[in-house]
């Protein structure tokens, strides 16, 4: 992606040859721009649960990396003793966040493909090309999954979106904001209407700092707006990212996305989940199944000051003050009855979303 | 209503012996407890225009303290320089906010029982008869709201609802939060779910420091949670207030009261509308006329920065860093159509609307 004050070019996640994972720092996004260093699989696994990363594929692509790190700062005598270290920084990252499916199939992808019979070495180079081809997955899914949306972008759309699905959620160009980027790219003059996505803001911060960075025409809008921008026939369509598909069709994405859908329904505006296919679940068979994270009701406490322009210390003051409880989801389940299309790298899965999928997870 | 912290009973505005109007300043809440005084015609409409008060009922009667305010303040020569101040002082009040109704109609009433015929003195007497009535009038009507709105709560009900409608939106109990406090006080053991309702927060600030004041079950959410909750069959029902209520039954309310319209027409789930008689407005016809308040987009940018724990001054930093535009309605329309019933002093009004208000105004 582009990042205009720099002049330079970046991706979300890189390995480098020191053995350490770097990352946008995407909680510090849009007021500071650095870079998260994790040199251990105790950081790894903290920048995923504190959301240093976040967004499905990219937790996926850095777990990835947390285990290649483990192996190469390692020295095994044995096949065995590489195993169990593979399973046991597994199980530590699989804890990490319970929802997006992206993270344990890739731990389990590449804990598929260790063979005993092979030497340590070979082992090791493994899980090297598996990650390497993980990384190249996601970016080359990325780019069908841009163009193969874009084509569902008319001209001059108003194109909603909510949470970030964009190149900080996975390695680059991102996966509901890549048809997004194709159809800017094409000048087909769009607008986007970013969700600022309550509690974490992934919308205001993140997407809004990609559009801008890109150029892209936007506005922030406060969740609350969006049915009233339906209402009035301002929003021709509703892109938004995943982060598990189930085989029923059923999605879970960040909280609100049902909303977004239900709105949608209501307006008769086509809602499309846009994913790579590591977000696809082979193992669930419905939304009633999936895990949803309750993260810290603080996420959602540490807004209550804003307006108070006089609070010096708004942060100990909602200690002190805030009696009120709480309930802190950060994932719904959008049923697939309500989505109008799942677009995927390899085309847009269309109802009967079960058959389609079936059908797509066994190419 | 009881505030816990101070062991005093407060309304949350009163006329003191020295022309000064007083406001628990509500921009301050949860966090600082402080009265606001408004001591001129500009101080009201600043107080009004900064929500400083806000809420329809509560606006309107600040209007009517405001006019009394200047007529208390001023010497007059005769009945028309009388008369000029208050169409002066009128004009003023009404260019604060634009949607609430209860401004204009509490205004218009003043001006209308004024008589040129009749000494100065009697005048004044008559402003401050009707400012008391006003006052008194809304006290009555919200007791009645909670006791007839008390009967659509069933046991243990789970009841949403949206900003404030409370004591701070009116003089005392409130409009939504009447049949709250009614239930509660008979034992229902409700449950109160409170959209904290972005931007300004008015949920999550003041009808959650209202409840926890009254010791009533509540849970703060972020508006994205409501969907997810209906979902799941955990709200029984909806109570929200209203800023206008037309003549076909379209009711303008906080940004995402129609979102929750929806989402309730969706999930079966009954959504209804609170309000005194001074919200109605029997000049308009359709929503379609009210007009809608545009806010300052800082509103939206401010909680940009909630999660970068280490940025010591980000209110300048999102002034700088931050181009994202914005677009900030402060209310949207829930069409007549979405709405089970409107909770009045004088009893529910249900569908067809347009002919239960017709009647209801002419009583």
């Amino acid at each position: 992606m582009k990042i205009n004050d720099f002049i330079e070019e970046y991706q979300s996640i890189w390995f480098d040859e020191n053995n350490i994972i770097n990352a946008i720092d995407q909680r510090k996004l849009p007021f500071v721009f650095e870079v998260f260093q994790a040199k251990t699989l105790d950081e790894v696994c903290f920048a995923i649960r504190d959301m240093v990363v976040r967004g499905a594929p990219l937790i996926g692509v850095t777990a990835a990396f947390g285990l290649l790190q483990v192996v190469k700062a390692n020295v095994f005598s044995d096949n065995n003793e590489l195993m169990k270290t593979i399973a046991s920084a597994s199980s530590k990252l699989c804890a990490t966040r319970p929802t997006a499916v992206d993270l344990f199939n890739v731990v389990k992808r590449v804990q598929n493909k260790l063979d005993n019979h092979l030497t340590i070495t070979e082992n090791i180079s493994i899980i090297e090309n598996e990650t390497e081809e993980i990384v190249s997955e996601v970016l080359l899914e990325c780019q069908k999954i841009g163009e193969i949306g874009n084509e569902i972008i008319p001209k001059k759309a108003n194109v909603m979106t909510i949470c970030n699905a964009g190149a900080l959620a996975t390695v680059d160009i991102g996966t509901a904001l890549a048809p997004i980027r194709k159809a800017h790219e094409l000048k087909k003059e769009i607008t986007v209407f970013v969700n600022e996505t309550r509690p974490r803001m992934q919308g205001a911060r993140l997407t809004a700092w990609e559009l801008y960075n890109e150029g892209i025409k936007h506005y922030i809008i406060s969740d609350n707006v969006a049915g009233s921008l339906m209402q009035q026939g301002n929003i021709d369509l509703v892109i938004a990212g995943a982060d598990r598909i189930v085989l029923n069709g059923d999605v879970a994405n960040k909280i609100g996305t049902y909303t977004l859908s239900v709105l949608c329904k209501e307006h008769r505006i086509p809602f499309y989940i846009a994913a790579p296919k590591s977000t696809f679940d082979t193992e669930t068979s419905s939304g009633k199944d999936i895990i949803i994270e309750k993260r810290d009701p603080a996420e959602v406490q540490k807004a209550l000051s804003i307006n108070d322009e006089n609070d010096k210390e708004p942060k100990k003051r909602i200690i002190h003050h805030i009696a009120s409880p709480n309930i802190n989801p950060a994932f719904d389940i959008t049923p697939a009855k309500n989505i109008t299309g799942i677009i995927t790298p390899n085309g847009i899965l269309k109802p009967p979303l079960k058959k389609a999928i079936e059908k797509y997870i066994q190419e």
